[in-house]
């Protein structure tokens, strides 16, 4: 065992029974208990004896149609986490919420929040909303169009980044002698006019402990790409081959140049779906297993949505069909899911049928059955190939599947040296490698 | 000691040091400690030890011009109350979200999902922003004139309660075998089309365990109270006299007849203020130590903003300036408050020091200094004389003044049979006599 090895960061992608789609048909999954927060604290306390990085919820602000096939994705991120604060130590606690359909304020002061009350220990991840079951929710009568959502994230980070840094260091006196309890010279309006916000702050409550939370993004688009090289710290992103993430990898770092931005100053995390055997034979049992309780019904519904296109008119095993697929330009979401599921399709000559349980277990992320030693194989090469930093873990089943990551294939990352044995810092961004953000031009 | 006697219902208003303006300068304070989450917990626990129906936090969405002089409030309400749910088993969380800078689905959820983290112990205080501090933290130029407010808040109540409704009983259906996880005829879109807000629904999460959260509000207009009197089930009210406390209550009851309410449905429960002393004179002392702490441009501050006139160019030991002062019909915020101590300075003959030095406790509410006997005695003649339900405990000094409430009031209260021994039911609407809110019109 060597410490010159780089180190893998690993965060636990939570969600309700598993992310394999129909995991809350099996026989060990309790879907019953997918809004249950003593349910996540089990979940997060595993994570946190495998000495993982990070938890992570994924959250939408619309109830997906298909909710007659499928277990709900959970609670809301905001109160789920900011429990889980009260119930783990040291994991990060990664929340995701959208810039297309909150206020910049308040996103800043339920970060800030969150931060304060897990010491140090709050990650954003930042999405722009997909769908119109959202917007509908929101007043709007239609989504944003994909570009504008993005201009809208980028001046959203800017005024809450702003909100975090109004108070400067030194600002908090509580002198109970002269009656001083802080020096409003050192907490400073932000008089934010763009675009989309007008905001003029301070945020009403002091610096948090990482100074920001961990950044965490994960759009797959050009624009999205574009968005993450100049802000995210970690990214999470969907690839299905060892190429696919070398190219990804080296295309996000090397767009990071122009922001000034060292290349390791953002961990890529691709998601990683392993279902765990003691022997191959039965680690691919398992995932037959999940596969034969996939639903045909939902899975058309998925790739429909995904397509912009109406599949159950075609036979399930033939081909897509290509020609009347709407292009990528076209579609306002998901673009670089679209394109990734349409060449898998013609790499892998895939049915309809075929390509549904292909991605059926992790939506398209890399998916893998095999024993530990495999699984850690599989991780070591894509770390050595330069397709990662560190993986989003996506159990097929909860909380089966983490159990067997963390009792299983934990200590074989250990033994290799890829891996923390404990908690070398306190907050997320130190177990991501960064330190916490100094407020710019500082000098007090 | 008898079961006849009515029982009171106490709510703790937790506000980081305490009540009293000058709380955080006192020796035996922590203001250090007013965005420590453990801080909170340790005062949820010592309140749950006393058996108090619930704690509520206040908010405002932007930092008060007052930092200088004034700790911070504390953190915020949906992130804070979901760690104390962990902590705490019993007591209820009421928090505080505005119907003026937020959107109905974000609340509905957080409510929702903070009732099921806390198993049925979720408490909604719905309030109108006021003041242009938070205004201008959300794009408007200025707040919304005062009834436009109200009208908004009504919509957006409407909204919110359609949501809670939109998953039926027997929704989850959650059959392996079947495939089956809902009925999706049992969870109904709610397609609000209104003055102020479209929104479709239904809700991203099941009916939560009290149905819906208790409904608690403050307002002390003509408009306020209708509101309450329409909608709330509990009511925090600012009273300084017995009379004006029954003509209060007489008033907001007598409104309830028309909306199909019975009295008893709500609970009004004015603000107090307890100075806690095993002798008289001790609490007199402790009342006048906190006194000798009040920074006049602090107080000051507070009044100029209140009346909507600068007093620091009037005497300070003279009248209030009435002939200058705006009338309450002019105001845009806070009007019962003002009009209230416009009241008190007059009823009272109290300089422009006397009145800040009358309001440094409680801000208005009732206020005194006693022992044991004559704090329990004050609330039990409040209940017998028909001016409260029960009490909005604001001990002027935090965590000392709860300490003393919770062990010699409460035995007092509890030997006369006024309060509850133990808690007898699990969640917060039982606690104030609610039971769970049925759906309306449903026959499963």
């Amino acid at each position: 065992m060597t410490q010159t090895k780089k180190q893998l960061h690993l965060n636990l992608f939570l969600m309700s029974t598993g992310h394999h789609e129909a995991s809350w048909r099996h026989p060990d999954s309790t879907p019953e208990r997918a809004v249950d927060v003593h349910y996540y604290v089990k979940l997060a306390q595993t994570a946190e004896r495998g000495k993982l990085d990070s938890i992570f919820l994924a959250d939408s602000y619309g109830l997906p149609p298909t909710i007659q096939y499928k277990v709900l994705q959970g609670l809301e991120p905001f109160t789920l986490l900011s429990a889980l604060a009260m119930a783990t130590k040291h994991i990060g606690l990664i929340g995701t919420a959208s810039t297309t359909y909150n206020e910049p304020f308040h996103i800043a002061r339920k970060f800030a929040s969150l931060d304060l009350i897990s010491g140090g220990r709050a990650g954003w991840n930042i999405v722009t909303s997909t769908g119109n079951t959202t917007a509908f929710n929101f007043r709007d009568e239609q989504l944003p169009e994909h570009s504008m959502r993005y201009r809208r994230a980028e001046e959203f980070l800017q005024v809450v980044k702003s909100l975090w840094d109004s108070w400067e260091d030194g600002a908090l006196i509580i002198d109970k002698q002269s009656g001083v309890y802080a020096n409003p010279e050192r907490i400073k309006r932000i008089d934010h006019k763009g675009e989309h916000y007008a905001v003029r702050g301070p945020l009403n409550l002091p610096r948090m402990p990482q100074g920001h939370p961990l950044l965490v993004q994960a759009g797959a688009s050009d624009t999205g790409k574009e968005f993450a090289a100049m802000a995210a710290e970690a990214v999470f992103t969907a690839q299905n081959t060892l190429q696919g993430g070398r190219d990804f990898y080296s295309d996000l770092k090397s767009r990071m140049a122009k922001y000034g931005r060292s290349t390791d100053s953002l961990c890529v995390l691709p998601g990683f779906c392993a279902i765990i055997g003691d022997t191959e034979a039965e680690a691919k049992e398992k995932e037959q297993e999940l596969h034969e309780l996939v639903q045909i019904d939902y899975g058309l519904y998925r790739l429909s949505n995904l397509f912009g296109i109406d599949l159950s008119a075609y036979p399930l095993d033939g081909p897509l069909p290509y020609a009347d697929l709407p292009q990528t330009e076209q579609i306002n979401s998901q673009k670089g899911r679209h394109q990734m599921f349409i060449e898998m399709a013609q790499q892998e000559k895939l049915s309809i049928r075929q390509l549904m349980m292909r991605t059926a277990s992790s939506r398209g992320h890399f998916s893998m059955a095999g024993t530990p030693l495999q699984i850690a194989d599989a991780m070591e090469r894509w770390a050595v190939a330069g397709a990662a930093d560190g993986f989003n873990l996506m159990p097929p089943s909860l909380p089966s599947g983490l159990d067997d990551f963390v009792d299983k294939v934990i200590p074989e990352l250990q033994n290799r040296g890829l891996f923390r044995t404990d908690y070398t810092g306190s907050t997320l961004r130190e177990h991501y490698g960064r330190s916490a953000e100094a407020r710019p031009g500082v000098h007090a």
